[in-house]
């Protein structure tokens, strides 16, 4: 019984969060981002690496920095509301950077639960947006359970029996509060791993384990750069392709974003705005049930579920999420780990855009 | 690269659902159930199977009739609100049927949608409903997104990286219309399979494949009596535990429902009622977005997806649903074809309670 697979980094730094994140600030700053949506880039790929979750992390610096100079993403948009009814709106992105989207459109989300109990805003007009976790868990600090889920970098998968890549792996996360306990944030791709980690084990020149990914031609493959050019495998084969499918539809269907044919590889086609779908919920618990005691019975159930004993070669059960933020705790207090050859990428980044390398980087 | 794992019957007979349907509602009628309760059951098991989706259909008729000849549902019982707010709601079962709660929770999310454009509502007290995709597609007719989720039947799933059940399988289905193709509907358990293929496993005395099951020792198992005293394995392992930790809490902790220590098993508890969790969202696209450019922008994605070559050995691609959409189609013409061994155990149940069997069975 194996536990999440776990990135094998050659030479590292360790680097504080008051250090990396101002330099990525200041990266988007140069190209163009206003000071307060750079700052949101920013926090959001940062924070990625802190928990853990490297694969959207400041390793996404390189192609945003890119699609914004080849001016495929509107570095002075504003999100804007185009559909409010009740519970519901629709939010254009009006081709905004996909973190400049989904803190809008979260928050939008956020103000209607506080209202009606629950909320769901659509967004069309988005770019890709980072870690779904990261909107879900906007609505932590307010007692809601948060929801968020996006199509996504490009179609990666093949339809269950199919041969080419017509699906998403259209990711979600779901965030659930709790009292004591760290909350419960589940946030997943419908691929066996992230493409992420495919392009990171490029960036490292790692063979990938062979039930990651399918060649072009739809065989197993444990080389990364062939990976890239062929398909990601669903999770449970038809199951995960059944979510990636379902979360796709609901992404980007309603609000008329790009899905299926219209969806361009936000590594590969740089014609324009990738159009991108989005979606957010927020449950306001308050409306539902005494809040108090809804945080203490997740502790009691995290608990319940903490308490299984360990199968051989494990330490210890975890619930979603806890790894991350327990790896978020320990990162934000000795600095993220990173491998030499992401902070290697940044520094050349810096260099061509002439934004001060921090000392001891 | 193998499609959904199919049932292999022995023996078999077709039954015209019109045939079906009165005999397994004429059952529930027997044992005490409201005649348009009874219905309902009966809809929703018949249903399942018209749908191929066996381990959900008649086959549970037994366990339901046991529970009830014990007093572990209250057969006069009816759902009533207790918490009325907004776009959200919390129903008490009152200990009745699952489907009769079932049924009446996602009409008030019906309601409560058709107001607000989305709607939660959180049910407890309730019993084993069904299958989830019976509730989420009720929204269809409205051209409304379904969604529902339950407990599982009991705890089946020890947490990833653990030994023994501390996790039900907790399955969802989400429901979204189309235009002209079948709508989309995904309704999966977060196991490998569900427990039910296990049992139907048990009942023809069959082998199951070794990726479906731990046995109490959490070793792979293919003798489906021993995975039934075992643990059934998550889907893609983390991720499926993840799904499972995750829907239970959303189905039970609001509501204050049965979850963890207090989840009862549906085969093997009978001190009184599971006080089961369930989960009904509606969204009436109408709010967001013109519902036939919708219907219509859902059929292009569709036909898009299933104009992916097929890999070799698949004659077809697939939508979540459609095979299930296609069987009922069939079956509700040709009649449902039924494993001997099934149609048995409901003519002894006949015999036992005094119920006329159909001519011909």
């Amino acid at each position: 019984m194996a536990n999440k697979s776990h990135y094998q980094f050659n030479e590292t730094k360790r680097v504080a969060y008051s250090t990396i994140k101002p330099w990525i600030r200041q990266i988007f700053c140069t190209n163009g981002l206003k000071e307060a949506d750079a700052e949101i880039v920013a926090d959001s790929l940062v924070t990625a690496d802190a928990r853990g979750v490297y694969s959207h992390g400041i390793l996404r610096t390189s192609i945003y920095r890119k699609r914004i100079q080849k001016g495929c993403v509107d570095v002075n948009a504003v999100p804007q509301v185009i559909v409010d009814n009740a519970a519901t709106m629709v939010v254009e992105g009006n081709n905004a950077m996909g973190q400049v989207v989904g803190q809008y459109a979260m928050e939008k989300a956020i103000e209607k639960a506080k209202v009606y109990g629950i909320s769901f805003v659509s967004a069309r007009g988005s770019n890709h947006y980072g870690t779904c976790a990261y909107y879900a868990q906007m609505a932590l600090a307010e007692q809601m359970i948060g929801i968020s889920a996006t199509i996504g970098g490009g179609n990666l998968m093949a339809p269950w029996g199919g041969t080419d890549a017509r699906v998403g792996n259209n990711p979600f996360g779901i965030a659930i509060p709790a009292e004591n306990a760290f909350p419960v944030v589940l946030d997943m791709a419908q691929s066996v791993v992230a493409k992420g980690k495919i392009v990171m084990a490029t960036k490292t020149n790692t063979p990938i384990p062979k039930e990651w990914a399918f060649d072009n031609n739809g065989r197993e493959t444990t080389d990364p750069f062939k990976a890239m050019q062929g398909t990601v495998r669903p999770i449970a084969d038809y199951k995960g392709y059944g979510i990636a499918a379902t979360v796709g539809f609901l992404c980007s269907v309603i609000s008329d974003a790009a899905i299926g044919l219209s969806l361009k590889d936000v590594y590969e086609d740089f014609s324009g705005g990738l159009n991108k779908g989005q979606m957010f919920i927020a449950i306001d618990l308050a409306h539902l049930t005494d809040v108090s005691a809804f945080k203490r019975r997740m502790d009691r159930e995290i608990a319940y579920i903490k308490a299984s004993p360990p199968a051989k070669d494990m330490e210890e059960v975890y619930l979603p999420g806890e790894l991350e933020a327990r790896k978020q705790e320990q990162q934000m207090k000795e600095g993220i780990l990173y491998p030499i050859e992401v902070l290697d990428e940044i520094k050349e980044i810096s260099t061509k855009d002439k934004v001060k390398i921090p000392a001891g980087i």
